[in-house]
């Protein structure tokens, strides 16, 4: 089961009782977090998350509400005896950006790796997730990003008996291995079934719609999509600033359906965002306004 | 008058419900913020108080907790239509970690003054303010600051007649203006009876007791000093971190003896600070185990 929680819905900055726009995914004993604004440690910390298996953190772009928390967070991971290396993933120029974060927090205990992303989209596996980024349409180079976990296809005795596979091999071919055996050689393939349906969360803020965000959502569990405008006419608003809508991210979610659509970042302005909600699920029924600390579990289909 | 708020009371990291050590003082039209850390500009937003008029940011020391928040701090100030420069005073070094904070914050739509501290005291006249810097004792280098408001003599009408002395010169004198008139020269001293007394708050946290602070806090009106921890035996812990234990400040306050002690920068562990305030005030009665919030104001004595 994958847990996400997104700890903040505010674009722009942190405003008492509302974090500025940041999610944690769970997996596996290893957590994933998506962008880090002044205050996100003090988010996770009310949510009652650990920092620990936090081993990656993922940046959608360099504004200063998505990057400011940085050095604090690093920080407290740091307090917390980490040892164990810390990956952070973001544009090019991520190693800049984490330059002068290492003079605002120069004492990690642990080593602090930097992968800056490449072209338009690029996959990582991480942990067991698999994390796409791809580009979306911002003022600066800003991503989105896609968490899969993928689900092998479940182990078929009756394939296995019938390639004549000894018992002892079932398990390390239902893992994955490859085993060569009398001259054979053994896969994966020839004991597990098709793939079976897998999860898919997709994360993306600061962007006009684009067509990535639309393919990307195409079947995902969960798109958390930027929404920080509400009011009518703030199409204008938005377009100017290189945003997003509510309408907008609702017509997107109406193209890709995915199964549930939160919203967030919003404008500190936009301090009802729910009041706006009628118009979003006149379009796309099954979208949240997301408030601080939103939390869902997905589970495989069979669990 | 001067107002005084402590924005935050927390050491090391923000944390749910305790902001880190941060203090804004106002006067005549111009705010001081000493530190900034992660969530200050949330802090002074939920205090109600104006950024506007913060034209100065003191810094003690370049630990996270006191300034990751200049990012967003400087960021906020600009989207509030500031124009007016900022500047921006603390230890040698100031100028590498404001290029580290301009990388995190690159648009500010004003101009960022920096100044370094040279030597263990310095004074700077800050709006109607007289700052001073002086040297503490921490693991990295550290000041305190004293920021004191002076008062001129009372105008004196019977030495301004007895002098001779025009009444169109009585108002420029009292401001302070020279006056060069038939071959005299007329000075403030003149026509202003002796200085009354004025206004001293003294803020130190991150230190070791050092006889800089007791010097300072003499006379003072109100003495803000860290008092990281209160448990008893905990001052094995204070000289290994370089910190204070409230206790250790209660022992400067009673040879100083300021008006008033504020005691914060408290561990994250010490939960609970008014626990230990019986121990406390036994050696100097007058001490306060301040809140996040605390707020006071100082007025002249015949105000």
């Amino acid at each position: 089961m994958l847990d996400i929680s997104l700890l903040g819905t505010g674009g722009m900055m942190p405003l008492p009782r509302r974090w500025v726009t940041s999610c944690i995914m769970r997996y596996n004993g290893a957590s994933v977090l998506i962008d880090c604004g002044e205050g996100t440690q003090v988010a996770l910390r009310e949510k009652g998350w650990s920092f620990k298996p936090v081993n990656t953190i993922l940046i959608t772009h360099f504004h200063a509400d998505h990057i400011a928390g940085l050095p604090g967070f690093l920080l407290t991971m740091g307090n917390a005896d980490r040892t164990d290396p810390v990956t952070v993933i973001g544009p090019k120029g991520m190693g800049r950006i984490l330059n002068a974060v290492r003079v605002i927090a120069p004492e990690l205990p642990f080593e602090l790796k930097c992968v800056e992303i490449e072209g338009n989209e690029q996959t990582f596996a991480i942990d067991d997730m698999n994390v796409t980024a791809f580009r979306v349409n911002h003022n600066i180079t800003c991503y989105g990003y896609e968490i899969a976990i993928r689900r092998k296809g479940r182990f078929d005795v009756d394939r296995a008996r019938a390639e004549g596979i000894p018992i002892r091999f079932w398990n390390p071919l239902q893992k994955g291995q490859t085993i060569e055996y009398e001259g054979r050689t053994l896969t994966p393939e020839m004991v597990l079934g098709s793939a079976r349906k897998g999860l898919k969360v997709v994360y993306t803020t600061d962007t006009r719609p684009t067509r990535s965000i639309r393919e990307h959502a195409e079947g995902a569990d969960l798109l958390i999509c930027e929404g920080m405008y509400g009011e009518p006419d703030s199409d204008v608003k938005a377009r100017t600033h290189r945003h997003m809508t509510m309408q907008e991210a609702a017509e997107i979610a109406r193209q890709a359906q995915p199964k549930e659509m939160w919203l967030t970042h919003y404008s500190p302005s936009l301090v009802k965002p729910e009041l706006f909600m009628d118009s979003v699920r006149s379009v796309f029924p099954r979208a949240i306004a997301a408030k601080d600390g939103q939390e869902m579990t997905l589970l495989f289909e069979e669990e």
